[in-house]
């Protein structure tokens, strides 16, 4: 069997990643692909409970480093038992956030140096990295005022301040400059269905290459 | 103020660290030390959430790869928020179970290269580690049969099996002849008042050099 195809989406709060990948999951499936629809933090039982730890509670609850070592607890339990299981199996997997945003959350905006999450991704999963991240590009005053109408259960990261929402925004810039080829930025200000169709397009070109 | 002291109790299930801890306590107290007593996994509230996570359930829930990882999110809020405040205030602080556990029970027992944990340890700690260790060496089946009186909730690591516990006393020696200066091996036959006898005099003596 053909092998499966690792897409994650990447983008601030309210950015549209939620919206894109139900498009995405309806759009691949009627076009006759196996599609496995995951998040992180999360996407087994185990990651799941440690998600809570992540995202409820108080902003300041736990250290930048703290945070990302629970990250790539459940990023270890997601990928071993779900995410590398669909890819050998040729599934496309889309995947709502992946370490891009350990990179950017608990990195650039967090204050963790890069280079130790570099040391600490390749340290637990080696190479292993998404074979297309859509990166949905959107002002964070924006996307604060879209996650305004949420249930806040799960507002941790949502809490923290607009500075902190204004560095992560340049962060995902510079992940995706270092790594042009992997990265697709979309606009986070066009209609849904046309950021889906950009999508798309993106998702084929990386399946034909 | 002069500087604490960091001493980590460790060996295998049921080998008397929590008997051997209360006895430190009472006396080094006794003594006029102002002592601190915790414990791993835990020692703060999000830690002992964490704590849940790895020692309740089936016993193959995590594989020991996501296991170090929970160790060391839970082992980062507790040295940040515990360890290092109290050593720096000049306390003794008394840990059961530390860095070692790790090496031990997800490593040489758990199967995770021992290079791997010491570089995830270099990473997230830098050189941090115990003034003094001491190692209550003990033979599996007693450890195992002591816990059989226990309550059955916490459970998880003593579930697995006698091989790996077999595995995880080599290590234990392993890891204590490789450090024989920041090691004290006690015996776990010996009745607990003696144990903590000579566990009160390597104290002593490292707080003395």
């Amino acid at each position: 069997m053909a092998s499966g195809l690792f897409v994650t989406l990447e983008g601030g709060e309210g950015s549209g990643k939620s919206t894109l990948a139900r498009a995405l999951d309806e759009a691949l499936s009627a076009a006759g692909h196996s599609v496995v629809m995951t998040r992180e933090p999360g996407g087994t039982p185990g990651a799941e409970q440690i998600r809570q730890l992540l995202v409820c509670g108080d902003a300041s609850r736990w250290s930048a480093k703290t945070e990302a070592l629970l990250f790539y607890a459940a990023r270890t339990d997601h990928v071993e038992k779900v995410i590398r299981p669909a890819i050998e199996a040729g599934q496309i997997v889309i995947c709502d956030r992946f370490s891009d945003s350990t990179m950017a959350y608990q990195g650039a905006a967090g204050g963790v140096p890069l280079d130790e999450l570099k040391q600490l991704h390749a340290l637990v999963l080696g190479d292993f990295k998404p074979d297309l991240t859509l990166l949905i590009d959107l002002d964070p005053d924006a996307g604060l005022a879209r996650t305004q109408e949420r249930d806040g259960s799960e507002a941790r990261f949502e809490s923290k301040a607009l500075a902190f929402h204004k560095r992560l925004r340049a962060a995902y810039k510079e992940l995706s400059a270092s790594e042009p080829d992997r990265f697709c930025v979309l606009d986070g200000e066009l209609p849904p269905d046309e950021l889906a169709e950009i999508a798309i397009s993106a998702i084929e070109r990386t399946l034909a290459e």
